[in-house]
């Protein structure tokens, strides 16, 4: 599945793309091919299990926080593998860009220091754990979705060969991240 | 307030500080010199608002996330500005480092493409709006932790003055990062 995201990503950066609109954070009705995975109603407001950065070679940057329903963050806490039947990683995809705000606030005490933000939301992907119905895929149904739509079925047929070598860890990629 | 951060965290980078203790999430009876905030209880969990990446010059790099409480957050998604009184924001700080993992499977679609992940906590910075009890500095008392303790009165001298960059904004740096 992140295959396909920075293929995503690599095409935007490419092309020049500079706006995706809002998949809303509420349910749509289409589809992930192969696995049947709709856009989770409210899963924006999820509690958060981690962050992460992405520097693609040339190409780009992205900023990327994954959330997790009740569920899945039960799991998180208590250490529970594999997860449980209905647990739901959702993982947001944002490229980065540098704030001049933060850089003129940081330069007096450390010059040379910068800052990033969110730049523009990429895409969104959803991992969905139902042991039976996804058992040929470790468990896990798959989904990525770009300005409210699914990919195609091409896109979806990379996800589990990819969290293939996160088997040892319920095909997860993401750690909690213990508080500061 | 980031003045702060910055200080800690250039302290802990130059003295090869590898290890922060976690501060739980959980109610601290301590609280910030001047403002007397303490660490709100469950602010782990908080919905997020958005993430960053900071680049210190030489020396090194962080990943953060901020979340706020239901108040702050409706503030957040209606626009409203200034916050009410009871909003808090959270502003949870890790160190970056590289992930192998992520680097092997991204490798074969993208040669030379990175991926950084939370590395350890750093420090967490809270912002409790109370228009009444704050209205010195911008209504808004401040409030930094390292290891669950929060840091001196020095410290917390240089939170307003910085934030106070931001006063078109209610005296918050971060944006509500739009869903993808």
């Amino acid at each position: 599945m992140k295959r396909i995201t920075f293929s995503l990503v690599a095409i935007g950066a490419l092309a020049g793309v500079a706006a995706f609109t809002s998949a809303s954070g509420s349910a749509s009705k289409e589809a992930s091919p192969i696995y049947g995975v709709t856009i989770p109603s409210g899963y924006r407001d999820w509690q958060l299990i981690a962050v992460k950065q992405l520097h693609f070679a040339g190409m780009g940057e992205q900023l990327r926080a994954q959330v997790g329903n009740d569920i899945a963050m039960k799991a998180y806490k208590e250490g529970t593998r594999p997860f449980p039947d209905g647990a739901i990683i959702a993982a947001m995809h944002w490229t980065r860009v540098p704030s001049e705000d933060n850089d003129n606030v940081l330069d007096v005490p450390f010059p040379g220091t910068h800052s990033f933000v969110i730049g523009f939301p990429v895409n969104v992907q959803f991992m969905v754990k139902d042991s039976e119905k996804y058992a040929a895929t470790g468990g896990w149904g798959f989904a990525d979705f770009t300005n409210g739509k699914p990919g195609d079925k091409a896109l979806h047929e990379t996800c589990f060969p990819c969290h293939q070598t996160a088997k040892d860890r319920d095909f997860v990629f993401t750690d909690y991240a213990a508080t500061p």
